[in-house]
């Protein structure tokens, strides 16, 4: 089978070169055309991200990638009449920019009839656009149709992954959900990668012998992403649940890839039992993992049973870097249940999730060759 | 006048080397004896603590104190006999060593005439043995003439000192509930510093590019440990009280010194503004700013308006490494008010508490030369 | 082909689980057998090794060696009745005990038939053992018959790899001398990672905001071990050469995986240019890539053009971190040239060298099924 | 005494905060002025340095100081005309910028009046400019009559200080000269902390679990500056030494604040012992001790004896992190002597170095009140 054809926007970046990575030997899909600032454009794709390579430890990409031509991001005039820009399935979107620059940039190639699977917080919060973790919220697709309708376009479409510093908790929390667990409260405390800061990020000299208790933006996302994902579609909109409520503290820590999370969540009046909490998280199956798409973990979320998992550098890596692992499972003093969640923040938490979300819309039918 | 002779046992510790340093040149108390265990016994105490140093980071002791021969903390005739040891006012005790030990060795010395005031866990149960933070409970020294009846000691008796673990937001927690706003439920996430765990403590190796979302008893002294100092005295015991119900997320983190606390705290019926907590923490004194105790910090509590402190590589030392730093003051969207606090692990919450307790106690009379 | 029945000796330290991860679909030798110290004799290998699990980040290892029991080290009689102990074709030892207990065990395992394939340094000086960089002196293995006869063994032999700092300098340096380069001095500065010392290695608080600028024994080996490895068999023994003399400064630094060294060097009277450097060690290949052994690198040397390379986190990995990475190649003010060099210690450094020496070892036909 | 009225030139940086915070309570000079790029001018100093404050653990400067205007630096008709800055005895400049810019702006200063002590390294090799380490060329500042002469300058001169690498090691070498032993050659390894860097300076991404081995320009200053700081003054200009030759290694690691130097050093024909050695650098003292300058250490040398020192966390503080600590003296197998090095490399490699200079420069009457 031919490979379908797709193209990076963003690409130079951190979560541009982890596209890059982990499209390198994708079975469906392969990259044929890189975008990014104009400082960028013009270069080898190689050349324009020679010295600031950081995904993949083995470092650089392959000649296929390497060898394109860096196209502009904002020229998406090029985008269209470039032979291999114009013949990719969809994008990816990395794009680091303004918020404004980013909405109106994903309209346009939506609008020229790509479709564009984002990584950007841009249009996170419009109403129908989906916002998708491939195991909670695949069913959110349905929405696209009536995105289509509502702005005209024929062929694109945008659809988005939430804030990495979300996924150490959400699927688990829908995962005791779907077994039929209201949840009402959660307080939760992240510690998160350096990575998720993109490059250069924070400077080594406040993360020496350091922390640093905030992340612009961070918090609020943290609260109110996951209502939007567990939400449900009315009158052509995805409208998000009220509960949980969420109460987020976010810190950055001296880890290089990997946010860990510390979640005290209260039930409803169904209270299940942790051996109960073990066995639902243990055995949470998914769509993805029913459709066996090749960027699915086997496993979405992994019960540790050690006293001191899970740990950044033991556990991110975990099924393809794309597995939540859960330790610490026990009672908490204030709320129902405490437990500790950690994900590859740059791999599921970024282009990873982005890729498993494209190959959910491939086999949905919303990406067609 | 004359300075008070002390004893430190414990004292080639990680603990027992900061009461070495901080009582380099204090003006009331002066090291005249130090004991350890029997492998270091005998030596010169610059020899024993040599190679292991950390205390201090320009490195060693002065030769009042280097040139001291440790005695065997577990060899208590010697302690009696030996001159210098036997003219101590008071010990301090910063033993390691198996609960039980702790606990015959500590009333050892008691009954043999030696106030302990200790930074050992062993004790910090026992119903008539007051666990200090010296701003929030100086009123738990009445407890004492109690413990001497009933165990029948002359001139020794036993004080503790709390978890390091708690520091961050015991004080803090004190001065609302002092202002008469009523504490129903915290929810704590705390950044544990490495020096913490001793020497040689974690490994380098798990340090590196990660953290550890467990430590061992922590939780629970860090549930616990704040309802007996916020206790009261009741029939000849420190009853400890009910409320806050605390629930505790202990973290290693690769920082050396200061522990950091991400607070969500829930108040009864009557709730401060946000302004109204900075203004009570700011203003907050107590005995020992009263006393004007030369361990005392100016402030105890500090508050920082930027929105990325407490940091603590920037906020640690404040105040002679005594002051409780908070920051990060806003509402919660699960419970009522959400604050980062840092305190120093090895100063204010251990040596130097160590040291303001002794101060405290010496100006209420139960030291005495 | 029926792949060969090998054994690990001290297989739950950091070196011996690093030989079960990279073992793990190894295409000749299967781990049959485990034994390590008496406290882990008894158990399963995955509880014998639970919590303190470090090669391989995904974690842990498969069922196949996970549900072996371990053996007893010290016990060899016991090696020698257990069916599959018995069955082992050879030995990894990546014992950690003192000089004269591995000295004697190797010897004893050797005696009773198994060719012993080790990580310790015990055996690096005997005078008939080879120590062996596969792609430097595959040749020296043409002293095991000479070893066998001196000790009258039949089956059994010892043969050795050298010390992990050395990896990074001693190849580069081959190939030069190797290109009709005599080398007559070298000054080279070593930055070590953490896990060179093995579990629980430097405490975190010596490698938070700290380098320690000393490593016993490290220099004394890097300065003496390849000129052993440089050396001839000459009359039953390898001698060692006389040049280069080498100086070594040995630093522990806050990496966790690979040793950079960066190095001086002085030509004899024939000095390659820049340029010559480059390519000869572009162009390095060896009996190892000739035979096209399983571990083998497909590169020994990478030679990176970056101003700012090599790096640790970025090419430790390098060719399943079997190559050596060199950069910065460049002239020097006081010898000749200068370089840096980089390799990872736990894989080409340690158990990875060990299974490389032994694919040659097999290829040659010292070890047999 | 009054106090003698100075400006920081670049008062926001790194170094200038560093500036400000040794400044604060010097016995001799007072800040009066502060001047920084137009960014920052017109703020108070202590909202323009808020949120970026390096220097001083407990943070912050005083208000005497905070409350300052900031001027800018460009606009030196301001620094004349605004009476703070125009009765400033004379200007510590720790300016950021191009080259030529600082070229220009200090000549300006020096023109107007104002003698600049300068950390930049712009003016280095000027020729009648003085590259001053305090105890080790202080005779040099004989060039200042000539510089001003040339110049045409009446009040205002210029003087420099060298590298913060070149501090661990350039003292010890000086001493052993001072001490009648010639040396010829030098290779030597530095592990520099990111402070050297300025702020934001290395990605945390780039420090965590990895090294750099390379800082653009570092090596040739390492090797150079040495040279005409050991010089002579011939015919109006400070002629360099021809030897030692040196050849330097440098490398950025996970340190906060010391740069430590691995140095192997080759002697002439007279050869002193280790223990000659050891006395030579125990025992050095020079001009700034004898005049018992306030910034000057009493012990310029610090020899230990630990076999793992200096170790930056331990000893860059030692003697108001202005000595240099000296450690693992030992023969070397290529060359004669090998040491490890260490000085604070903000402190004495930077603001206290500059300090200490003025202090030299107010003692031989080039500053006047």
């Amino acid at each position: 089978m031919a490979k379908i054809p797709v193209g990076v926007l963003g690409a130079t970046g951190m979560v541009g070169q982890q596209y890059i990575a982990l499209l390198a030997n994708h079975p469906w899909f392969e990259v044929r055309y890189v975008a990014a600032s104009s400082r960028s454009a013009g270069k080898k794709y190689k050349d324009a991200a020679a010295g600031r390579w950081h995904a993949g430890k083995g470092g650089g990409c392959g000649p296929e990638v390497g060898d394109l031509v860096v196209g502009d991001a904002n020229d998406l005039s090029q985008a269209l009449t470039q032979a291999e820009a114009g013949n990719c399935a969809f994008l990816f979107s990395a794009l680091e920019m303004g918020k404004e620059e980013i909405l109106a940039l994903e309209e346009n190639y939506a609008a020229a009839g790509f479709p564009v699977i984002s990584n950007a917080s841009a249009h996170r919060w419009t109403a129908d656009v989906p916002m998708l973790i491939a195991e909670v919220n695949p069913g959110h697709t349905d929405i696209i149709p009536l995105q289509k309708k509502r702005k005209g376009w024929d062929r694109g479409f945008i659809a988005v992954k939430p804030n990495c510093s979300i996924q150490s908790y959400t699927t688990p929390v829908y995962a005791l959900i779907r077994a039929g667990y209201e949840i009402k409260r959660i307080i939760v405390s992240t510690l998160q990668a350096v990575s998720g800061a993109g490059y250069p990020g924070p400077a080594s000299l406040d993360m020496i012998d350091n922390i640093i208790p905030y992340i612009g933006g961070e918090e609020e996302k943290s609260e109110m992403e996951p209502l939007k994902i567990l939400g449900d579609i009315q009158d052509g909109a995805i409208v998000k649940r009220e509960l949980p409520k969420i109460s987020a503290h976010c810190n950055r820590v001296a880890v290089a890839d990997g946010h860990t999370a510390c979640v005290s969540l209260e039930f409803g009046e169904k209270k299940p039992g942790i051996d109960e909490v073990k066995r639902i998280w243990a055995d949470f199956r998914s769509l993805p993992q029913e459709l066996n798409l090749p960027t699915a973990p086997l496993r979405p979320i992994i019960v540790r049973e050690e006293e001191d998992r899970p740990q950044p550098r033991k556990d991110r890596d975990a099924d393809k870097a794309m597995a939540v692992t859960v330790g610490r499972i026990r009672p908490c003093g204030v709320f129902d249940l405490r437990f500790v969640g950690l994900s590859h923040n740059t791999v599921r938490g970024a282009a990873g999730g982005g890729i498993l979300n494209a190959e959910l819309l491939k086999h949905q039918g919303y990406i067609t060759p």
